[in-house]
């Protein structure tokens, strides 16, 4: 095991009926202003809306109110709530939703303490100050409500990147499995898919070292291939959507990151996020395609993580290092299938002659990625491997 | 899953050559003058106590010391650090050690803040100040470092018993295994054990709704069995030593209670304090005999958390649950003797004779016990099955 620091400050409330708690901690911490940010209109379908709004409302704290953020969320809705911000007395951000209004929440709490463009964390700038988020959770996938990671997109720019502080980390998140009754059944599917990929990110990083860390992540992944299609057979199974829920802030906390090297590989979401960037590709959807591309690509020459995840996970004992690697990345890309998850650009609509664009998009900012560092010609490969 | 609220703000820094850090967080908590607090000689020979020094020293944080915490540590030390402190200008506890001293360390934490006597805590008094700590671990077993909980020794009374505040989770917890490396073989065996028995006594609770957090616990247990062999094997294997270490951490930091309905069964804990508290045995000792003693006694009647124990953890298939659930005890039983832990109240020479007084002293307070509550006829059964 590597050195490293584990520090994960978030309180969170996990259960049903527990959103009123999140103006109890306001009021503790002596908050009356919050900026209410949300997504689409599933807030008002689900009830969230209407119980964070009565619970604020009797304790007497404002709460003017800005929608719209999009999935894969986008920096010019940062730079309007900010701007709304600057002109008000509001003290912490609550955002209410998924991973896309949680990472919007981060860049809007950093920008609004800060007097350039919000764009800069996203370049690198370092946040010094940032107003407190308490925020209420209504889909599970990033793990974003108990991380200090944003990944935002910036359309002019052709990028869609993160950012990553200590201050960002929400003080409070407020989980109610039961919000995600009503979640889409593609969304149910693409969150796990999220959540899944987090921790295969870690455990197929080629570190030797952490083997009980990497133990608590096979344990996950076989949480996940059970929950989601005991969710997809029953939506409302509120032990299904707890275990998923809390399988999905566990899963990118941290803790999975403790004593690895280099934290994990992301490379397969660095080549989803072009996808999305470009296609608009649901951020599940494209690590469905992308994950076991990114595999098939690597294991013949790095065989022991996969390996390792086909044993653990799906209990491949039999055959050589290297037929062990292929087995459990194709019993991988037959469960993703088995949900009803993309494994390949064709089903994306992506055409062949989009390849080259996607390749040069991932590649833009050079090599990446930890069990091989991928140059310009990996990615092409690997993308063609998908299509 | 039942509600829960997840919060464990304890900062880690862990890894080699990490100790220099605890005077880096205390200086920038602006604490210029600490207790050291610790127990035998071991940390002048593992080199703890000159590191702790040397950084302490060089920051100008002043630091009176204090030794003789000895293992299941008692109140009377308690109170002499209490009186130290509120004749000083002491800011902060800095244990350095084991459980036994971050246990201490919490009880004066709270003591220095209190006017009436620090046993109050241990008979249910709610804590309402404490000193912060900032601790360096030497010996992992009991996850003080990352918990709230203290666990002291009151002999007038005979007592062993414990108090649990979020005001008791130290700001700051440094570990680096390496110190570990001289650790007699008995406390490896025996912190082990607890660590083990942390994990066990969530996963036998009988909980039915929690199947992903059981999963993360047997990958637990899983790597504690593979763990204990290969340091008795080589004491001074880093990774061997950095794994058991963190593994410690995790087991009872809280995470593996999330949505139980009781968070844990402790019964095994119970039967073992009255074995410390009347015949001073060690508690990793305590623990190895009276675990599988309490699974024998109840494994009839409820076979189901111990079939899931054997199948998770050893591979245990064939038979009806009643069988499965017995050869997991045996199993975990046969683990304890192969590391050199007694299993039996006979190898702690304890009399025949002497199990009528342990029985009255663990049922003093009534009964106890999730998985069944056990009453005072249950308890002798227990200690009679471990003779």
């Amino acid at each position: 095991m590597k050195d490293f620091t584990w520090w994960n400050p978030t309180k969170v409330h996990f259960g049903r009926g527990t959103i009123a708690r999140i103006a109890d901690e306001l009021e503790a911490a002596e908050i009356r202003s919050v900026l209410l940010l949300y997504g689409g209109k599933a807030i008002f379908k689900n009830g969230a809306y209407a119980q964070v709004a009565e619970a604020l409302t009797q304790k007497g704290i404002v709460f003017p109110e800005l929608g719209g953020v999009r999935p894969n969320p986008r920096i010019d809705k940062v730079r309007e709530a900010v701007a709304r911000i600057r002109a008000s007395r509001i003290e912490a951000i609550v955002p209410v939703g998924g991973g896309s209004v949680f990472d919007s929440a981060k860049a809007i709490a950093a920008g609004a303490c800060y007097e350039g463009d919000a764009w800069d964390f996203f370049e690198g700038r370092k946040v010094e100050k940032a107003l407190p988020i308490f925020g209420v959770l209504t889909a599970s996938a990033t793990s974003s409500e108990v991380n200090g990671i944003a990944v935002v997109s910036n359309p002019e720019r052709e990028a869609k990147t993160s950012m990553n502080s200590p201050l960002l980390y929400p003080r409070v998140a407020v989980i109610d499995p039961s919000l995600q009754f009503t979640l889409p059944e593609t969304q149910t599917v693409y969150g796990g898919i999220d959540i899944m990929a987090h921790v295969l990110e870690r455990v197929l990083d080629g570190d030797a070292g952490v083997e009980m860390v990497d133990e608590q992540g096979y344990a996950l992944i076989r949480s996940m291939i059970r929950l989601i299609p005991e969710l997809l057979e029953e939506p409302e199974d509120y032990e299904a959507r707890a275990e998923y829920a809390w399988a999905g802030s566990l899963a990118h906390n941290g803790f999975l990151s403790c004593g690895r090297a280099a934290r994990g590989d992301f490379s397969s979401h660095r080549l989803g996020h072009s996808l999305s960037l470009l296609f608009d590709t649901p951020h599940g959807a494209s690590l469905s395609v992308m994950m076991p591309a990114w595999g098939r690509y690597l294991c013949e020459r790095h065989p022991t993580p996969f390996a390792r995840l086909a044993e653990a996970v799906f209990d491949v004992f039999d055959g050589s290092e290297e037929e062990r690697a292929l087995e459990g990345i194709e019993l991988l890309e037959d469960f993703f299938r088995s949900v009803g998850a993309p494994t390949t650009l064709r089903e994306l609509k992506i055409e062949e002659s989009d390849i080259e664009r996607l390749a040069a998009n991932a590649s833009a900012g050079g090599g990446f990625g930890v069990l091989k560092n991928l140059d310009a010609k990996d990615v092409l490969e690997i993308y063609k491997l998908a299509y």
